[in-house]
């Protein structure tokens, strides 16, 4: 309950949590606005010359408090959103679609997949977890600071976007036998964790694809696997 | 440490707890013997014929008790352990070895994986997590019950195997770039979450390779989404 309350004024407040020594060093050095530190006194100490914000000591018992984690370390941050109006899509070469993902490791596991790849931008269908949830947040193992994340209504994004939109499907080729478009950007759709990607998202795939279930036994593959063999698939195809 | 006893006294009487309706539901076709059926009135009542074990009627807050997860679902299981001396590896194509993985959602998700790619025999370094551990069989949705996992001094293994051993590495060639032998079996390792392949085997590596960091700015790639990028590559290559 304090953890919804807590969740709610955040998103009122348009600002998110971040907890973990290595997590905050590096929301430190992101450009990211800090807004309010709560640390051990050893951290503080460490830091106090990075640290342009409230910063209060806090006793190992009240960081436990304050986490949403069993093991917190050290340190917990609340960061400004960052805002998105500014950005332009024509930079990106690939830009990842979320629709509907539910799991926050599994979107924090593809944010942190997309930055390995060098994806800049990832736009989610309203229904998408919330890349500020805490849980995303420490799955994402930095890449929250490196990526835009716009929520946004997917059908209508995707068909006037009129790019080359990808996407898992039963109904789709394998990945071994198709080429990809040379134009750019391109639009890699991935859906929900148990029933996959909507209709009216699916109306706008183009280029429907399927990873072979060579087993036959699986019924599925994780979802953030799934998306990670595809964007390797987009990205090093030659 | 009620769930530290249960799991001790799992290893000794070479059992293992499977939960849910839906993973229930496989552990009865699957072949592997059922020792205790601990569920609610109504599972009891729709699987009557199908048990032919001890079966105890639970409410939902004993059945809470004996869960391992927040929120339990039905029924409550103790199956028996396999016995791999049976197996050969004759008929494998590929084979998985994880060296020293520790998180039960990535080493289930591995499982998964491989059940998805027709992989049937997993070697694990003696340091790697339990396959028997709750959150591991969760996360494998039912591969536990089709995949052959072994336990073994991984280098020595490795190096009496005999066969072409890939991995990825720092070091290693761009996945795009290098065709796959085609003798087989061969054997694909997956090294710890933070640490990747301890040195002893990577001394057994034959084929290093590398998925290119195309972003520059990630660390690594979660492991179980690094290995799902590998089995498709070893198994889809062309």
């Amino acid at each position: 309950m304090a953890a919804y309350r807590l969740q709610k004024r955040c998103d009122e407040e348009a600002v998110f949590v971040v907890e973990g020594a290595k997590m905050c060093a590096e929301a430190l050095t992101s450009g990211f606005r800090v807004r309010t530190v709560c640390a051990v006194a050893e951290w503080l100490h460490a830091h106090s010359s990075a640290l342009d914000c409230e910063a209060y000591e806090v006793s190992p018992a009240e960081l436990e408090r304050l986490s949403n984690f069993k093991s917190p370390n050290q340190v917990w941050m609340l960061l400004e959103r960052p805002d998105n109006s500014q950005f332009s899509i024509l930079n990106s070469q690939l830009i990842l679609a979320l629709d509907r993902i539910q799991d926050p490791g599994n979107m924090g596991t593809m944010l942190r997949t997309a930055d390995w790849f060098g994806i800049r931008h990832v736009v989610c269908s309203h229904d998408t977890v919330s890349c500020y949830n805490p849980k995303v947040v420490q799955a994402t193992m930095g890449a929250i600071f490196r990526t835009q994340v716009d929520y946004v209504d997917l059908p209508q994004w995707l068909s006037q976007s009129g790019m080359p939109v990808y996407g898992a499907s039963l109904q789709g080729k394998r990945l071994s036998t198709i080429s990809l478009e040379h134009s750019t950007p391109k639009v890699l759709v991935i859906g929900n964790e148990s029933r996959g990607i909507s209709p009216a998202v699916m109306a706008c795939v183009s280029h429907p694809v399927l990873i072979p279930n060579l087993g036959g036994t699986a019924e599925s593959l994780n979802a953030s696997v799934a998306a990670g063999i595809l964007m390797n698939w987009m990205t090093n195809k030659e």
